[in-house]
């Protein structure tokens, strides 16, 4: 039994709140427990240097917290001028992430940003953000079908992310809160597609090192709760699901 | 007649929820209409360092944008590495008008960090700022009395502000939204306490000049919101409300 | 009485030593007591990339201070590779308070690059630079018009500046020095043109508040400074007083 | 075959020279086929802020490349005033992987700085820099211990890391070059102890997703390779060896 | 004959207004023809953490050019956030040369800070602000053995500097002004000791180069001008002038 | 007699490695002494923006310390986010001296980046940078002109750079390693062609001052040093030794 009392292998509750801000072309405010991440996608109609004039797109995510999403205040890096490591490597991740089931030659040459930032930060932001964020930019996509600025849908699979594991006494959980995560031994991302795939998989034992037994059994976990994740993408995503389906060979069915 | 219906001494909907962050001393979402601003109050155990040793306390606030608050994407200060001349400017102007009614030497050496993270801009987010921070401090500073932290009341009076500006055609409006404000030839910031005295007056006309008569109209447009807006305060602060009406020379009536 | 012997509406002396450096379009080395700034206007044959294509121009402005123009020596900017909100908020004022005279559509697509160098600083520096600034655009404009690089007149009318604030035994004055400034429960700046109309009104109470009798009478000493200052400019503005006239309906006279 | 007429599963020849530089108190140059890096380990007597006073010690890695490193030329970082993305990520990478098998607490308040400079990049630099500098950091200890700076040997067991991909023609691969690197479609890191347990495992298709059975054929492949890279390791550390075999539950096996 | 009349070794007509700002313990004015800079010398009671607690004391230059300071306005490098590799040189050099004449041993635990601020650029800035800011400094120590501050005397001798050049019409000259530096094939800049001593010597082919005789005729042109620069500071430094003659070996003389 | 062993005029054992790495079109490690220099050099097919469409080419230099190639552990630049005072003078001198024997008319428009990284720093890394540069230099344009990129040749004369130094002791010393260079009173350093003229004389007495009788023994013994360190460029230059012998009238001999 956990300290919230989950099951090892119970995410948290999720609750996705699509259309969130009016200005962006796709938006959500994604909570996993009290983790709460507002996501947006916009399109910006030209691309980075090194893509222009090759009629691709290109999608750049960035990821902030708000200083006082944490426990203690956080200094803001626009005050510091210069981002740390760790909101780097989130970034690229999350980029990285919702590059592997977005077909970027669909998109014209257009920029897909993707923009999370962390309001409340319990655990499990890095992955609650490329769940958010793909909901953002699937509405974005739909927005821009439904306006006729692209023609062939982009979007390969579904795609979310979760955290799982390894306590001392609990063993393998999936779905992290802060408190758990500042004392696992092991700690993992894993990001999958709808069919099951992975797309991203990072484990790291800080003080700690794991068998490939211990691997195997997280990585179940996490595809559990990443079922679960996309069933919840699927209730806020409306028209766009059948789109996805299709474009992911007819049915979308996880594994 | 204003474009979205209003008379020109009517403010747009207020709307505030406390208690909106579970980890900052005190915060509140608040929405004017469709700006919308997290203000969180972070209570910090030091002092910058000119202050120290000195027995008393300080207040900074700092101010932001979510890169997709606005029509198009703005890109991040962090990612700039630098804020803007606009941004330093809100920031103190928020700092200095708090300061105005906190007596900080009644907090000891602590600071109160403020934070004005705006989600969503339709005009007036530097008012709306000032107006929600009040809120959260108050929330703060409650707790910590709650909590023994600080023994002496601090917050002296309400605090609110507004903006005003001048239409060629509709003359002087009170709470401006971005369109109106994109076309204003003369723009006002107005801060004042609930007793009705200015605690910032800010006029500029970026092509335009203004008279003495033009100024002490917007200047009653001004008061006028300022008094509508302190009442909602009052609506939420709850048991807050009498420590501040005590201070305020056992009324807190506004003028 | 004033520390310095002013009465409460005497502004301290003034000069102004006009074509103050070889290089610059216009310029003006301008004292107000021991308060010293060298104001230049440059002209540059673009403008910035938001204003390309339209065929009007820009004036933006920029303001400094020698290390040891304060009594304690202040650390330069360029060695923090930041500027402070302090400086920002200075040359956003400058350039917005000058821009309110300057017709920007006469002198094609080019920049007015106005630079507020602080050599020695006795309180009133943003005032004086605006005083100066104004001044050194002037001649800069004139010597365009001169050579034929402009055709139209481009200055509207006068413009100067001047600070106020209220002191708790002297009550408002006008032109405050530095130690006068430090002191000070309310400081306001505030900027006019020759016909008496108000561009900029900011006044402040850091730590206190000010009632509308309060405002009016500093505006009052204000406007009052503000005439003898444009005495000022017009004996060094030698030929261009009369372009000026010409422009402001044809007398140019304050109020 | 591999272009390079490489097996699937060997790795580049591995060429470790130690003692480099004479300055730093350990330090290698490792090669692995064109991949050349220098490692240093610098003991300092002192720890980060966060950790002071606390009697354990901290270990901190930087990477970086020479301009020239590459086939084009990179700029500097310290031109561009910023690490990027990848730099920051690579060297928590690298950090966090050798804090794994050093027990800090027995060094005392000091801190070991890894500095992997690449001198000329094949792919597999970031694997190539644990590789290396795990052996600058068991020299550096070694040499603290010779000279009684520390009195309890802190390194528990060997590690090393190699690069595995997947590419569309020769399936899974061990320890890429740049070459094929740049065409695959799945790209992992992999970094062991010498009893075989992971410290990390990052796989990523940044177009493509895989499979678990992808995912274990790679970790297979890296398992060996490592097994090979710590004998080489055995070979340069000379007397060190048998303290880590010690410590590593007297024998140091692989697996 | 060069361009401005001067003969070959004749140098500009040189100005110099002490005490010309209020605030610093020493100023100066500069001028050397059009090239004007303001030096100004502070006395901080302090020293840089890396002479802490040794009993000495330390001098730091800085230089920087009004935007203005130059036929083509010039960025600020506070606007840039960075100082040029010009600028850099340029306050190593001042700082270098001061130190070599004023004992740091005999102001105790203090910082001379010198700031050199050109007004106006006309060539020859480098070494104007170095004989300038001689006699800002030495005002500043006077000023400092007057009130008490320090006891012993630490001047050890005049120092100035010029530039020479050669240029291939006229020849070797003396004290460039901007338009004969531009086309000099050899630029030199040099400081001496009123002794006649070296205390720097740089020069410098950019496209060109130059013999040992070459070097020997701009080196006995420098003497001369240096000769009669400090002959300029001795008639403003007053009193000074004899603790100075007494510190260089009772006579003061040149070579 | 020198701390070890060297007659005042001996230079420290020269090692050069030519084509030390694969990508740069021209590269070498210097050794001179424990001093050890990566000079690479590298041909970008574009020019700064001030050389743009002149038809002329560019060269420029950096310079750079790996963190352990001091006895202390130096901070990164990168990492500090800013190069020192020290590193921007450096590389203005390596490519201003190299600029002096290089014929940019001949490159077309093209850029030399000419890149120094001192792997290990024993004193008199800058002049053994610009000695490697030039070597790493001339293999880049060699090889330019066997691949048919130039067709005239452009290095006009040999060049190198040594370091010269008066010890109270020793006198004066040629080529000062660390601690000789730690101790010197004066510090020069020379860069000559192979024609025996000066390209760079930087003389300078951070706490002493020198005499025109030693500024001739420095030089000397300089000349004499280059002398030796152009006998070892020779050496490892192979063909294009005749045609630098060529562009020098013809023998290319040293004075």
């Amino acid at each position: 039994m956990r300290q919230d009392g989950r099951s090892k292998s119970e995410i948290r509750t999720v609750n996705m709140i699509p259309h969130f801000t009016k200005y962006a072309e796709g938006s959500v405010l994604i909570a996993m427990g009290d983790t709460k991440v507002i996501c947006t996608a916009s399109i910006e109609h030209r691309v980075p240097p090194f893509l222009r004039n090759k009629g691709k797109g290109w999608l750049a995510a960035e990821y902030s917290m708000l200083p006082r999403a944490t426990a203690e205040r956080t200094v803001r890096e626009a005050a510091k001028g210069t981002r740390t490591g760790r909101t780097m490597e989130i970034q690229r991740l999350i980029g990285r992430a919702l590059r592997a089931v977005i077909d970027l030659d669909k998109i014209g040459e257009r920029t897909l940003w993707v923009d999370c930032d962390v309001i409340q930060a319990d655990g499990g932001t890095r992955t609650a953000s490329i769940t958010g964020a793909y909901v953002a930019v699937v509405l974005a996509l739909k927005k821009a079908r439904d306006e006729g600025l692209i023609t062939k849908w982009p979007v390969k699979d579904f795609l979310a992310a979760i955290s799982v594991g390894i306590l001392s006494k609990e063993g393998a959980v999936c779905d992290l809160c802060y408190e758990e995560d500042a004392k696992a031994e092991v700690d993992m991302n894993v990001v999958c597609t709808g069919s099951g795939k992975f797309v991203e998989v990072q484990g790291s034992g800080e003080e700690a090192v794991f068998s490939e037994a211990q691997l195997t059994e997280c990585l179940s976990l996490a595809k559990n709760g990443i079922r679960t994740l996309i069933e919840e993408q699927r209730a806020v995503l409306g028209d766009a699901v059948s789109f996805i389906d299709t474009a992911a060979n007819g049915d979308g069915s996880y594994e």
